[in-house]
């Protein structure tokens, strides 16, 4: 049968994940959980999803506000296999007790800690590892895309050492009238920050250096690599391996992608829904290399590039299907990632 | 039969015009003409639509980068009954020979003068008047909703005179990196603004004095409309006329909506293709009526307010369907658009 | 002697008073009062202002930030006969006990309520009835701008009734990588907003309505004005008036002076502190008349537009000079505002 | 006596070169010229900079705006012995013909080429080799921050390889209405960028490779620098480096500089004419070393590093002052940098 999945949190990630699990032919979304009532929780109710209430207290509320409520977490996690926390930072750990105790598999994002489930998934590095674990972090997505270009080049014996800077974007669209910036950019003072060791607990021994920062602006986040190589590799061959890559697309500032704005317009011509982009985009004519070292300027869009790995990571602990190269690709095909 | 249209520029809006026409039942899509090589033609190519050369010199250049092209915009007109025209500004004024030459029905966009069609068009206002005409102007997006929101109360005779103050958004996203403003708003010198006067090509006798200005974001233009009424209208009253009123739709901050990026947020979230508002958003909570006039606040999405009314002038054009409410509800279910 | 002042707040407004206080030659600045230890208190170490301790539980942590306390708030207050409170909003009306228990005269900002002081003051529309009171309101940035400008036709009798659309900066420089909004702009809900009858505490019987929004930037507020004449006003009256009213300055788009960063880069050349606009900025070429009504645009640099106005309220609680005219030409030529 | 210099393009550059030469005991500014007539060029008249027409056919429309024009380009540098070249990129090369032809020395802007010069300057790396030259181009902002930076490290023999990733400004304050970009980023393609090959025109031999990107802000750019130390440099040695660096200043982000817009604000508070940085800002708090390379963070404010650095050359091609560091401490205390 299907493997039945609850998401608890259904915020940015969590309304993706929902609507990902429900295309899947081996998966069943039993309901999403949440304590909100506005516009964001009323989508899931139009779409057919069974509401529950993450925190009992917050029921009424959500019912008086006219969100037909199906019952309280602890009623969804006991009709389901695994659980997606896509809750907010803190919240999310706070529900490892309740999981562990309804006997539900969990699996936390990015905002988690490595140790709050000891495996850190990025799908195509660290499937096999993941299979029937009792829980997985899918790492954040800007550790999501570091790992995926990473072990690119790490997985063949390519990269002696990466350094990165991320520009990140400064808040979700979703929430750009309330958070944010206005003209100026902010360098996070931890050097190096955190992104770099986060990559470490995916792909072990990985030598990786990052700086980061964040700018005025909700679409994506921006990352300029640099790795230098274990023997010259040269454009060609980076293209190839590249080229190779799952859930990595080139682009072409030359075919007028020429910036995040104009690649997440693509997304929208492209018909994906919410315009989301789940591959690293990497930019195919600012690809280079000096024979010491290659360089990479890729765009991640934070708000899509880990709803793959999500589904990926419940058919892991699920143990639905033991190879990784078939999970993504049966994932990929639902979602209509072509390569 | 279905009338046979084509498309002539495929950028914000043609790309939108072709895709809302072919996806009724009594049109079809013949083909798309342009002069672009890049990403954005070939997503045309990818979606199926034929693609011709708009200016024959062009086309070497775009089989040349790959895209395969269909004929010229000459032989593409040999093929259809109604042309949509969304070239640039005067770009598309300058076809108005060939079209004439090519007896193909022609429609313009807002970029240009009333006079070039000599009847500028809202489906809700004055669809009546198009009907079998040789052209038409589908009229801009900031008209296209001024006229829709006055004529809500001036068709009812309550319209004593409108003033409004518009602020537009800077530039569209698909041309973010090349345009627009940092840190700044502009204010148009030129007052009372061209939209009043504008308004009034769609409904004779208006009383409308607008003010413009522009603003550092993509999402939408935002309006205020201060009406002052032939008698007193209360804020129940003016809901219910606005529920009445087509493509205007209510949005209320207190569920979430609170600003031109939450309520664009909903429209992914309803998985609008790209994103898309056609109806005006007229925020509930923000109604006002002071008894001599009434105050609205409203939001217009300008990449995609006109596209319905593009294809209900098509219809009127054709002749294909005589009755402006029966056209209107057809387009509208083939949006996706409910009250 | 010199009438001595404190400010209590070192802010956006507070550290703007202080320089300006400084550079008039009938007053005295004793000391500034602020809670922070970080780098804008510490210029007011650099200027050589004695810095205080509004709050003496915060004086050690102050101290052993290495900023020199001279004392406490209580103690500023002993040498003083008006202080400034430019606290954040609930803060200062909390101090009014300490203010009158201290015997100094008191005058709030633009965030508290007319209430607290019962005086909500503009130089130039009514200063006489601040003579020799003990406490006043400098009123926010937004209604000091609305009030000059309709008290320029409204004292001449000319204003029958004043329509109002403001575009409010999303939040200030200093603290702009800690708040905002990313491409989007918010309406106001409260519809009138709440600066109309806000004016009204300043020029009774005025006939305003306002309706406001925000946008992503952080220079200057943009205001739209529509204002209903008893008699036909054309544009070349209204000019002459504006000319003839003080703290307001005529730009023209046709000078390059185009927009809120443009204006605000003239500010700049003219080595004016901070950057800083006094004046209320009315696009000359913006201004406009249907014999019905006037219109004008202007900007609002809502750091600076409010310092004269506290300096000649000091001089009017204090008593220092009876007549407006002669304090406001005095604070202009201190500050360098020339017509 | 004093040597005797004239400025050629009143822009961003050209305003502050003027002002600054002014300030400077051994020199004397002669005059401006431009091509312009608009708020910008005024100012020098209100200044009481004699105002040039650049090309002698704009003169007319110069006068006629008001502006007094006391002669011709030609004209003005037969009074002079020094150019500062400040106009736009392809303008400024244009010039040199006129330059030689008059017997002038010339001095270029980062905008143009190496070749053009032959010599490219930073006064703390190489005034010593531009002494009594004909011309020197003045280095961009960007390459001045560099060579500031990586010559710290290099003159002391400690740097092996410089890594740089660049977020730089859309667009200048006062052009921010015309240019720019709204909610997006823009990478370069050209991988590596010219700034890196740029450096090493002013250090040869360095090891430098660069990467480079554009924000949606106009204040300054961020710089991340990951530098390969010959030897282990631990943040304690580093800092004492640059204390010891000229126009290099280290901010704190724990007193409260934590991003472009407080660092700039910081300026503003300072007093600094037009809230001018010309000093590289690292930040202390991000200050890193790992063993095996160091890692900084620094802010460049575009409009005014490049100040400093064209007052020395003038001092050098003009043969004023031998010494490079006395050059620099008298060009510093004019402008009011304390270290
Ligand atoms: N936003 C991103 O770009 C992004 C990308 C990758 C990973 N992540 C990670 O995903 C996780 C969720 O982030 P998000 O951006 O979706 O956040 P979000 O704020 O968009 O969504 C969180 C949702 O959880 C709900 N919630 C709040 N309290 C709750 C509770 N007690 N129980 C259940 N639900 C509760 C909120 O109402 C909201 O709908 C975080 O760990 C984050 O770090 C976010
Ligand atoms: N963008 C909006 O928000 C909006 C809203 C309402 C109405 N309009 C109006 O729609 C019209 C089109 O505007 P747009 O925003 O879609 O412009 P756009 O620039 O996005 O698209 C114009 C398209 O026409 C193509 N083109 C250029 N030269 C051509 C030629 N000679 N022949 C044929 N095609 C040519 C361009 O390559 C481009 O694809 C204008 O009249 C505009 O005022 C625009
Ligand atoms: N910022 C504007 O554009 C503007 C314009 C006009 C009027 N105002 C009004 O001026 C007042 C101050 O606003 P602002 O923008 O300067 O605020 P701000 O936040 O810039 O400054 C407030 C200062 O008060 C200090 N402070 C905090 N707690 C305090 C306490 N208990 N006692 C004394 N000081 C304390 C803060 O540290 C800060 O330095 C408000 O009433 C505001 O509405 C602001
Ligand atoms: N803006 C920066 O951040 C910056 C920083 C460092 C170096 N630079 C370099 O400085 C140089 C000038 O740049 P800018 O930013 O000051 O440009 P700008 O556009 O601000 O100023 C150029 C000035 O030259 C004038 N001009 C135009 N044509 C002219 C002509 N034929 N003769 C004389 N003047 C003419 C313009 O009217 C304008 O006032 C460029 O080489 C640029 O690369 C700029």
């Amino acid at each position: 049968g299907k493997v039945r999945v609850a998401v608890n949190g259904y915020g940015v990630i969590g309304k993706r994940v929902a609507d990902a699990v429900s295309a899947q032919d081996d998966m069943e979304l039993v309901g999403v959980a949440d304590v909100v009532s506005d516009y964001r929780i009323r989508v899931a109710v139009e779409r057919g999803y069974p509401v529950y209430a993450s925190v009992p207290e917050r029921s009424g509320e959500m019912q008086a506000a006219g969100v037909p409520v199906a019952g309280t977490l602890q009623e969804l996690l006991a009709q389901v296999e695994v659980v997606v926390d896509c809750a907010p930072k803190k919240v999310a750990a706070a529900n490892q007790a309740a999981y562990q105790a309804a006997g539900v598999k969990a699996i936390w994002q990015g905002g988690e800690k490595h140790e709050l489930a000891g495996y850190s998934f990025v799908a195509q590095v660290n499937y096999a590892g993941a299979l029937n674990r009792d829980s997985a972090r899918v790492v954040s997505c800007n550790t999501t895309a570091l790992s995926r270009i990473s072990h690119a080049l790490h997985g063949r014996g390519l990269a002696r050492r990466v350094r990165a800077v991320l520009m990140r974007r400064a808040t979700d669209p979703w929430e750009s009238h309330r958070n944010g910036m206005i003209n100026t950019a902010i360098p996070e003072t931890k050097v190096p920050s955190h992104q770099g060791p986060d990559a470490q607990t995916v792909i072990p021994g990985l030598d990786i250096t990052t700086l980061a920062g964040a700018g005025p602006y909700n679409l994506s986040h921006l990352h300029f690599a640099m790795i230098e190589t274990t023997r010259p590799v040269d454009v060609e061959e980076l293209r190839a391996i590249l080229l190779d890559t799952p859930r990595v697309a080139l682009v072409r500032a030359a075919d007028g992608l020429e910036a995040l704005n104009s690649v997440m317009e693509l997304m929208r011509d492209l018909r994906r829904p919410r315009g989301d982009m789940w591959e690293v985009a990497v930019w195919e004519d600012a690809l280079a290399s000096d024979g010491r070292e290659v360089y990479l300027t890729f765009q991640v869009h934070n708000e899509a590039i880990v709803i793959p790995e999500n589904v990926d990571c419940i058919r892991a602990l699920s143990g639905l299907e033991p190879d990784a190269a078939v999970s993504i690709a049966k994932t990929d095909a639902s979602l209509g990632i072509t390569r």
